[in-house]
């Protein structure tokens, strides 16, 4: 983000306005410029647009830029608008003419599209893993904690007994859903647009197949002006994605903060992720859960900035494109530090054994001791009768050895099927 | 929608506030409703909790109702408060007791979401269906017209030549991407979410598995609580899918908007799909694809209506779970209604044969041109200098047959591909 | 809404889907269209465009009309598309051609425009005046039980003592804010947009001022394009005014939500506005809150739903304006049935008058001891260890008799000045 | 932003993961922290928390900072979290105990609150003027053009006559009600919420009153629960008003960027705002103004991103509250630029004066043919049935001098009556 002085010249604030955080989002990308532009470099030198010379020299100058940028060496000075002025720039400093000639039969538009395309696929593909880590640890948790008991709230009351098992494992086989988005997203991103020029195709003969291959993406999208399409519509899908994995994970940062707070008392985490005061001993206040919970909030509302942004606009390239990067790319980085703090926090949470032992929740058992009469014989409406009658004379003794064995319930979590789904997906 | 009396008094408006517009909203679920409560109670006689003589009775009766409301003769009378209280109140007066025992092991939560998978799966896939036979039309109509050719856009200036078999088949290309988005909500609704109850699973031993079976689900949600989190989470997934499509629909339906308007004059399509005036005889008023625009449009609000509904609630039911249909169901009717109408009058569609008569396009060319010398040996930067000069005294001649081979270009739109991959998703 | 038959004709299913919902949703607006129709023909009248016979049948006509709607036998038949169609036909019907003559300089836009205008502007002031009889009931409550304490939470970790005394009339105060809004809302649509005609205004000589005048209109829109640019953008500026008022009162609700779980047990309602269960005598589920924090969360959608609408479109008319009332329509009446609902149940709320007894609330009122130490002459240093040890050494023995005397404080709650904002604004 | 290093140990991580992108965007509320700073300071002072020593080297230190920071050499190093703890060691080294005596009766909430209503109010009062400059810019072109006419389209189609005139009034009068929500917004911004402290008060008997006036709030907001949910609030009331603004400049812009189009041609702006090439010299990309309307389509995206963020959370601080600023200021800068940039943009503007003598504009008149019959007694019936047969015969000849005369139409622009409305509010 930029501030807006008041006092630079007009065409400064244009090329300010213009350019807006271009350079230092590009740095993320960067690295697939490098590989697309080699690859269509490559493509350029097989059709006989480019020499051999000229191939060899670029491909040995992309691959020093590959390292700088590894490194973290390589920086966008201020007299480039973006990463790829600056890397033709270095190109054309170092080789020159031959610099230039890569972008025979390809735009500005075309390089954009490819090195998102590239970027997307590798972000969904760290955040899939991180997702099925954190659902493993999950998993890992329910079976540590399979035994303890926790009451089952709706609408905020007690209702029912469930368990840090069902608990911990619930939320791993929920985000088993999200990730059929992720690889939706991944579908999405995973065909080269490379070869749409600027959005309607050359009169090149240019070999996109070539080009796909090369890439590495399973497939193309052939059409030129779907590739052109793809430009905000593959951000968006794989918003879509992050969006579904931020509702899990929010939900979840929701429970911990309130299952902390000393009017449920049910876990708390290491120190280290929370803030708290000598004076006042009792608070433990959950600063990284709710920020995790806050940055999962903000990602959710990243697919409806890129929607307002494109909806509405006529097919065909638009300057604003060039902001869609704003909306996915903090999206993606605020995801990836929530689910790895997450899972810091979570390897290290410690949950508390005793909570049903406060007899606020004996009534958490009412309808197991209903179910067992009807189970013995009694009819529904007398076994009702009596509980009732029982609670209200306060004869009413929980049975909290829970017997609910079907599957999915607290004393068959089937943890190895949801561990199946997970590899699965 | 309910208008909100004044006169009423307060345990009225209290049941008018609560009831809400389900009566009329789960007319599209009853179906679903039967199927499933008959599915719970083959399950509940199979683990003998209800006798031979209770399960025929049932199934009968079930099947009346179900044949009920495939006539439309089936109603929520406003003494129920949703269709699973009439459901039960019709078996009830039809068979006794019997009609009260399939509630055994059963909560409203989980009947409504076992029926909303089920709805939702079968709209998804109807859905689905749509989308592909849209696509298939759009394919036809690019292979028609794949010689007219169509100014390209880009900034809405006039840049490059394109053609409609490109536009035609690039839409079509453009969905198969949403239906990726589809497929991955099928995923998550398809799996059983019967047998959670409240959201806790419950001590009757019922087989879940058996209940899968019935109701054709590919698998179950196997965790209780994963189950209870799969409402709203299935809709907003669902959402995500509908919103993907709508956005490529609207996007169409405005290039249709503006190619219709006299300044570019590119398209008709039939009068009984526009308005106009007699004496405006110039005046054809897109109506209906501006409708679509505009429902589709609606339907990309419902993701971020299902958020803020559910967001940051702790797990566990929470009553406006309730408040998830009407935003969900119009939104599938809405869409299902756009790409119906969107068929219709494509299929009837007329092209504008001779747009690039008008000379104010002749510089389209101009990069073909450039491109074509340079082919030809000469460098970019003496072509590039030629054709400039030829533009500035007026000298240059367009060629307009566009040589556009490579793969996806006007020449070579790859139909064949481009429905092999609609086959395929 | 409506159900999408396959069955139809193409022509019926063309009808159905450009009409859309409007017939039950235009009720709302009948009264509107019979005054500003009236309004009209007066001007027309005044300018020699209507006779002094026509004018007096129309006035007799529309009046009778006006008293059909107010007893609710108008209804809107299926062969007319909306309410204007309706009303025109029948003057026709009563009158002859001079139900026709009225539409002399007006289009159709303008009528839908004008409408409502004046129905927002009759809502936002029924808004108005419900949220200020809620505030002014949180007051009388606030006072009722200003001596009642309560734990203050801050990162849902207990913090600092708070009153309901504070927490009433802190939403009461918070209100105001919202009732800015609906001041901004009111002065967008109280200016007579009428006369726009399409939206280019005409070249009948009419005369804006004196509608104006007769519709009661502060001013008007001078601007014709202006006057058509409203449509949409006044409707979006009440939803921002209405999604401002349902952000205080979702909160609200979600604290009522909270405070009634048995973790917090700070309150009760009556039980007609919760449902319950007799073998589970504790639970006492918040219905009618929980849908007031759902319905006010759909509210806070609806002008993101509205800009997705209108977002991105050129300037004129386009005809999904006519789906903007699909969205504001039943946002109000949802907000003011919420409104409602929580002015019945806060009047009858039961507050826990011993909270605080319980010892795990003790360390709330440890930073006031600091305090007085402080205030007594003690460095914050000395007093911050010395508290520190007694806590940890188990001797801290809270002063619950809280000295908060501040403005705005436990014990200095300035109602008064909150109830003379309320008033002001 | 920040990116995501694998490298880091966990509690830099936890670290970085808390402070996220506070320093970065602290430094545009760092002068709005000493005023409040100092204005506290005062007010303990007043009340003899601080000595007369202390106080005037607070005051001196404070103000020395306030020079750093207009300077622009104030940073806030990596070892500080945010900017008030970096004021707070600044104070501190420079002045020992006193700068920390300062955070008596006040909590890191409590600061951030209050300046972040002094620096929206200051923010809001800018933007209120630059629209304000912007539409009287608009004025002044709409008397300079009155007489060029334009096509007016209804659902994109040519329909009635329009002009320059009506266009560019037509959006300053439009510009005045989005000012009405920054009145509003101003109204919440303007009162004072220092001393609420954690949220609750304290037992400190804090002059609120004197901070009030010191800092020039209008009001202050008494009861501190109502100060603490002012968090979140104010920033989601100043962004409605935004989002207000930016959806009529972004509409101004989607005008300009099609009226650009060659299709149209109806006006150029100058070169330094576009972007073209050489070889098509037809081309003139109207970069800055597709930027003004991306820009302003994402601040309307921050009204849903702040809701999403706070919604659904009980009354009481959260600690995400601290990404609240994340949403809000780029979107006050990247509205301030846009503003800013359409008003350099539109000062250049031309204008093409012969639009309508292309012949397809002609019908453009024909209902003002009509309506000269009728007003000259032709009955309505008669001059519609002439009309439709002179353009059926192509007989109709348009009469391009348009007579409309009414209040706010082409040959009435009531520019002084705008321009006072612009004043009013």
């Amino acid at each position: 983000m930029k501030l807006w002085d008041k006092g630079l010249p007009t065409d400064q604030k244009i090329d300010r306005f213009t350019v807006g955080n271009d350079r230092q989002l590009d740095l993320v990308i960067a690295t697939y410029d490098v590989k697309a532009t080699l690859a269509h470099a490559k493509m350029l030198h097989k059709i006989d647009l480019l020499s051999d010379k000229d191939i060899s020299e670029i491909e040995r100058e992309l691959n020093k830029l590959q390292i700088e940028i590894e490194k973290g060496t390589f920086i966008i000075e201020d007299q480039f608008e973006d990463v790829h002025s600056k890397i033709e720039f270095e190109l054309t400093q170092r080789i020159g003419d031959a610099g230039k000639r890569i972008h025979t039969a390809r735009s500005r538009n075309d390089q954009v599209l490819v090195a998102m395309h590239l970027y997307l696929k590798d972000e969904l593909l760290q955040i899939k893993s991180l997702v099925k880590e954190l659902s493993q640890d999950l998993l890992v948790a329910a079976k540590k904690y399979k035994e303890v008991l926790l009451p089952g709230y709706t609408h905020l009351q007690i209702a029912m007994p469930s368990s840090f098992g069902l608990w911990f494992s619930g939320y791993a086989e929920s985000f088993v859903d999200d990730l059929y988005l992720v690889n939706a997203a991944l579908k999405v991103v995973d065909q080269n647009p490379l070869g749409s020029a600027a959005g309607y195709g050359s009169s090149f003969p240019i070999d996109r197949e070539f080009t796909t291959k090369e890439l590495g993406f399973e497939t193309l999208k052939y059409n030129v002006v779907a590739a052109q399409m793809s430009r905000g519509k593959s951000e968006k899908t794989a918003a879509f994605a992050l969006s579904s994995i931020a509702g899990t994970l929010s939900k979840l940062a929701m429970d911990v903060c309130l299952y902390m707070s000393q009017n449920f008392d049910f876990m708390s985490i290491p120190s280290e992720f929370t803030t708290g005061s000598s004076i006042m001993p009792h608070k433990k206040n959950p600063d990284v859960f709710e920020l995790i919970r806050g940055k999962c909030n903000k990602v959710q509302a990243v697919p409806y900035e890129l929607t307002v942004l494109t909806n509405n606009l006529p097919s065909g390239y638009h300057r604003e494109f060039q902001l869609l990067k704003e909306g996915i790319v903090p999206a993606i980085q605020d995801l990836k530090a929530s689910l790895e703090m997450a899972m810091y926090a979570l390897k290290n949470i410690k949950v508390n054994k005793s909570i049903l032992e406060d007899t606020k929740y004996d009534y958490l058992f009412s309808v197991d001791t209903l179910n067992a009469l009807v189970m013995n014989g009694m009819s529904f409406r007398d076994a009702y009768v009596k509980i009732g009658k029982d609670i209200e004379s306060d004869m009413y003794k929980p049975e909290k050895n829970t017997k609910h064995t079907h599957i999915g319930s607290i004393n068959n979590l089937c943890l190895k099927n949801i561990e199946e789904k997970l590899k699965q997906v």
